[in-house]
């Protein structure tokens, strides 16, 4: 028997324990060619908030009463398939179960030795790949430009501003608590970090810690945080749109001021994306990433949640603030 | 004595007669290095309005008690600079005055037997020149895609959708009276024109005329209309925002629905701009446009009042939709 958490309900709004479900399930031998798997790590991302409904998006949706999928770390236990032997580590985008057979399609082998494994869910994984090409790609900084995040202490932003450091911008952030600011300016080298909870004026604030204009604006978050920071974009800006997380549990699409005349008045770039868009750059932005890191210019922040049964509350507790960096459960 | 017509009022909202005033001065003798001009074309344009207001934006507001500026035609009638003759057509940026003493700079000669005079205003004017760049820098529509354009009655919308079909596209546009409708499928190649103002679901339309999705929206007036295109972008669209004339005369900030989650579904980008961005594609956009316009491909519309003192009511005209194509006054 093995155990595997699925989506009971979809959630309406901010998801909930009772959205979720963990059941038993008899986990078959693996066939000729297939791989039994044992979970290590399971990646826990504010994205999936939107793979729950049942709306067409850049994702299918998932279905009711079969397991969340995300990305995850795994260890062979046993192979009937040439390309793996027991023990090999990999990653892969997998469903939550604690044990599971796969054909071997879509995992990619891992070395220990290099890195923590958890990193190939973080900085080397698809969020440190999201922070660099979203970042370069799109917000194309510039040295001595000024680069504002937000969502900053989020697995996403706290690579982001560093890359921003790297390519030697002035970079500001926004989260949530003050020790989250205390994380980012001291371990992560932002320039400055405003807590949007304690802020009486976000708009001002930004002004005064941005005070040559935003030239390129990183976005996790939108809502009424985005609002403050569009009111400071320089002329020729660009916003890179990587998350919406002020949005995923909204029952209905909010309504806020109309933003184009913004963009129009700045001749400004706004453009959205999703990491899958760049598939032929990974190579390049994990070089690159790897490279920082070994030479100390990239660090980073996991939050690790024990036991595979605390997921959905892991995965919950996104929405309140509750990570700093990556947050992952280890099983 | 000549006449000039003054920004008497900063308009609140709506601009209405009342904020213009028309004066009589003493214009004086053209000095060494000068001209006199004989104005006879007055462009109107809606990106005046902004100009005055007393607001940062991408030009500076004009000054109250002096004469507003456009783009003009005129006919050198003294001349004491040698670059110019007496005779010579030129264009410009130029005060609303009746006659009017310049230095020559910013000043252009333009070629009456190449085109038509007001043309040059027009199709082979910054009109011409900002539907082009728009289009092309940003939109970059290929051929067999869909290409949206709102407001496309307008003297910039007009040859937008013509561009669109040399380039290879499918072309909807969105326009307010069906006498426009016909005019933009008749005669100007439009493959479909919505009438808004008598659409019962403007959404719904656009999904209907744009079957295949919407790769291009070239965006003239945002608000409501711009809601209902972006319901039907697809996966890696653009978005040109050229103009937003829903907004101009509004006196607070218009909120609607938060457009950034939709941008980031379908990895869309959406970019302001103003045709002074492209200076060094000028050429360029006027050499492909005269092009089109000698072999046919590219056909204009005009709608030309009489009378200097007639300008601030064709100004006011542009917001009531009461153009077909550009604008002008003939003085």
């Amino acid at each position: 028997m093995a155990k595997a958490i699925i989506l009971n309900h979809r959630p309406i709004g901010m998801a909930t324990l009772e959205d979720f479900k963990i059941i038993d399930f008899e986990l078959e031998k693996p066939k000729d060619g297939e791989l039994k798997l044992k979970t290590i790590y399971i990646s826990v991302d504010p994205y999936l908030r939107g793979r729950m409904n049942l709306a067409k998006s850049y994702i299918p949706p998932f279905e009711l009463g079969k397991p969340i999928e995300s990305g995850m770390i795994a260890q062979v236990e046993e192979s009937l398939n040439e390309e793996y032997k027991q023990g090999d580590y990999v990653t892969g985008i997998l469903p939550w179960q604690e044990h599971i057979i796969s054909d071997g399609k879509g995992l990619m082998k891992i070395d220990p030795d290099l890195a923590p494994l958890s990193a190939y869910l973080g900085v080397l994984g698809l969020t440190g790949i999201t922070a660099y090409l979203g970042l370069l790609e799109i917000g194309k900084p510039k040295e001595g430009e000024t680069l504002l995040v937000s969502g900053a202490a989020g697995a996403v932003g706290s690579i982001v501003g560093q890359i921003g450091k790297i390519k030697g911008c002035h970079v500001v952030g926004i989260a949530g608590s003050d020790e989250k600011v205390l994380m980012l300016e001291e371990r992560f080298g932002y320039d400055k970090v405003i807590n949007y909870k304690t802020s009486k004026d976000l708009s001002q604030e930004i002004g005064k810690y941005c005070s040559n204009g935003v030239d390129v604006y990183f976005d996790n978050v939108g809502g009424v945080i985005s609002d403050a920071a569009l009111d400071h974009i320089n002329k020729f800006a660009r916003i890179s749109l990587c998350g919406n997380i002020s949005l995923y549990n909204e029952k209905e699409l909010p309504t806020g001021p109309r933003i184009q005349i913004k963009l129009l008045k700045k001749s400004a770039l706004m453009q959205g994306f999703i990491v899958f868009d760049f598939k032929n750059k990974y190579s390049e932005a994990i070089e690159e990433l790897s490279k920082w890191l070994k030479n100390g210019d990239l660090v980073y922040e996991e939050t690790i949640v024990n036991g595979f049964e605390n997921t959905p509350e892991a995965f919950i507790g996104l929405f309140e603030g509750k990570n700093k960096g990556k947050m992952l459960v280890k099983v």
